[in-house]
């Protein structure tokens, strides 16, 4: 009731304005057909291509502070925006165009004993909040996904790049007027700072569902701090049990192209678990294979003996995500004991088992409690891309809504129809 | 690092034990076949008759309490135990039982290009967790479902029937171990009082979903103060727009039905908006019907105009779930003034156009944001058991996971499972 509002209130106030047109700009969204839409990411795109001198002037100046703040290699190289990187935005906004639309799909429906027809359809969230960091690419990817799936997006994609995603939303802005959709459909919220991002995961009522990307640090603290409904994307301890039966070309390979075709990704594989009487005819050729890629193997003590080129395993390294040429190895006493280790160290994303034995496979199957349970398969293959999901949101290792790879679907929620002729409750 | 534990401390550790406890139970039932999980059913449900005196002694002192403490004598009722209710309560578990197991039911699947037989298949969600006051009766009913979904439970009812569902727990412990399932499935946290209520909605990695049930306020502060994802359960600000084409029969029948049929429970009609063209024709006649059904009209200008029995409306009737023999009523321009209208006092729980209009049907079931949305019906159908679900969870308002009425599907989740033959990601 003070007579002059102090910044804070006027911050408060001006997110939540950006929030209630997100919000508005969702219903006009939600009824778009699919042309309407797939023209609004044909204009995005060429947008991304003709304005690529003002995107990459405010990359620049992101890149600028980055330097002046000592921002890590890595870091800054997925902050790096150029011509080339540019483009291949511009196509992956095009590849979302081409996909089905989840919208309007039949979940389910049936007519009921007294001719009521009711129905499930998908519609979209509405809203869809998104919190990443320093990652420009993430800002164009979550805006086409979460247009081509009918709902507007608030984005926060972090101090560190907000002159870079400024500049990609206000061409997005631009490019959806242009298409006859409503600007307001992609915000950014970067310039609000923590409040803004602690003012999203609170802003129940205007945003319907958030996704953190990122560290396994940001989404835990994602999803302490919101009141706003949270998908998950997680962290992958990704697991392969050689079982006693196992082929082992077939491990050999599997082992190999789990572990080293792309060693940064959440599917990759974290940790090997063999058969303790198939350990002596498996470990020495899997493991030699994998030494010839450059991975380092870090065993127990039956691992040590078979194979004296390993370093002995640490407590750690069992719930350890590497993300680099690193393999946890360790021999079981059988099926149990693997399952049981899963349990303890798996981040319940992907786990294969490797065997010629249907009962093994069944109840791996069956009992091992991740978003992917394989059977004789590289654990590479868990991705929305190979799942035949044309696109893929994230990977989600919680239970809720999504589980494993999400696809545009996953983006929808739906409701039901239901159509009478007058028919009452008895 | 002190040398001795605090009593708070012994508590944490304690219920941490019986969070820990239905974990591993929940690893049995997952792989329960239906006949195993339906005998603990018939178990439970023969063992409330026969254990009727430990449970109605257990729910007297609770009623001792309720009374010491002025306990009100809606939620005193709600509380209260007798022969004739356990009865109803063992049928409920019986009814459970005889329904269609949603594990292991397939939810899509394919074959790829590259051979790999890729399924999502529905699986439980492992520990549901329950958060609700004063009811005995949901102890047993959410015991039941998330048995039947192959789920363990944790349930914290309340102190205030903290003995009714301490001696109804045992009961149902003894009964799951007497038919070969793990008793510590069903868990009950009720003597921790707020402390365990608080640490219940913390524990990530031991629960994976949380359902409040009750009161606005206590569904608020779950979402609140909880890390778990939860599934809420809401209330209704439930909707009836006649338009102006809508017969004049059917409107009566129907809005009458909406409110007067059951009008303490959530899909009861609450407000009735009116086309100004057809407000002549429909009004005196719907409102005469609810007036000889006892209902109190609370009307906008325009409907005191042609209702002077009925008391003006303030601007906080637009916004209330009466739960009474209550209805508010406004005159509206045309249909775009009654789905703003709605769209500014919805719950998002139930709302139903009563039209001979495609147009105007078509543009409400599109256009307005709701769980179900319905076209000539009572809104009193939506309901599990109406759609045909068998059980009700509950109605879901939010759109994570489930929206509308929640049945035994509702409390699964699903995994992936890839079947190769060795393939690898090239």
């Amino acid at each position: 009731m003070a007579a002059s509002t102090t910044a804070l209130e006027t911050t408060a106030l001006e997110l939540t304005d950006r929030l209630a047109a997100a919000k508005r700009a969702s219903t006009a969204l939600a009824t778009a057909t699919s042309q309407q839409k797939n023209a609004g990411l044909e204009a995005i795109a060429a947008a991304l291509l003709a304005n690529s001198e003002v995107i990459l002037a405010g990359n620049a100046r992101d890149l600028e502070n980055a330097d002046r703040n000592g921002m890590a290699a890595g870091l800054r190289d997925r902050l790096r925006l150029d011509p080339t990187r540019l483009a291949a935005l511009a196509d992956a906004v095009l590849d979302v165009a081409a996909l089905l639309d989840p919208v309007g799909s039949t979940v389910r429906g049936s007519i009921l004993p007294n001719g009521l027809q009711i129905t499930q359809v998908r519609v979209p969230f509405g809203v869809v909040g998104a919190i990443y960091e320093a990652r420009p690419n993430v800002t164009v990817d979550i805006a086409a996904l979460a247009l081509k799936s009918g709902n507007a997006a608030v984005l926060r994609g972090g101090t560190a790049a907000e002159n870079s995603n400024k500049a990609l939303v206000g061409v997005i802005q631009d490019a959806l007027a242009s298409a006859g959709l409503p600007a307001d459909a992609v915000q950014t919220i970067d310039e609000f700072g923590r409040d803004g991002a602690k003012q999203l995961m609170q802003a129940r009522g205007y945003v319907d569902v958030l996704i953190p990307r990122g560290s396994a640090h940001l989404i835990a603290a994602v999803v302490a701090e919101s009141t706003v409904p949270v998908i998950e994307t997680g962290a992958g301890v990704v697991h392969i049990y050689a079982d006693e039966s196992a082929d082992v070309d077939l491990a050999v390979e599997v082992v190999h192209n789990s572990k080293v075709q792309r060693p940064s990704v959440c599917n990759a594989l974290e940790t090997l678990l063999v058969h303790r009487d198939a350990a002596a005819r498996l470990l020495p050729p899997v493991l030699d294979r994998l030494r010839r890629s450059g991975v380092t193997v870090h065993g127990d003590e039956a691992t040590l003996a078979l194979y004296p080129d390993a370093v002995p395993a640490t407590e750690d390294d069992w719930g350890t995500e590497y993300g680099s040429l690193d393999v946890a190895v360790a021999v079981v006493d059988d099926i149990d004991a693997a399952m049981a280790h899963i349990a303890r160290h798996s981040t319940h994303h992907t786990e294969s088992i490797l065997t010629g034995d249907l009962r093994s496979a069944d109840r791996f199957l069956a009992e091992v409690d991740s978003a992917v349970v394989m059977v004789n398969a590289s654990t590479r293959f868990t991705d929305g891309g190979e799942f035949g999901f044309g696109a893929e949101v994230g990977i989600s290792t919680q239970k809720l809504h999504a589980r494993g790879p999400m696809g545009l679907s996953e983006l929808t929620s739906s409701k039901w129809t239901v159509i009478g002729t007058g028919q009452v409750r008895g």
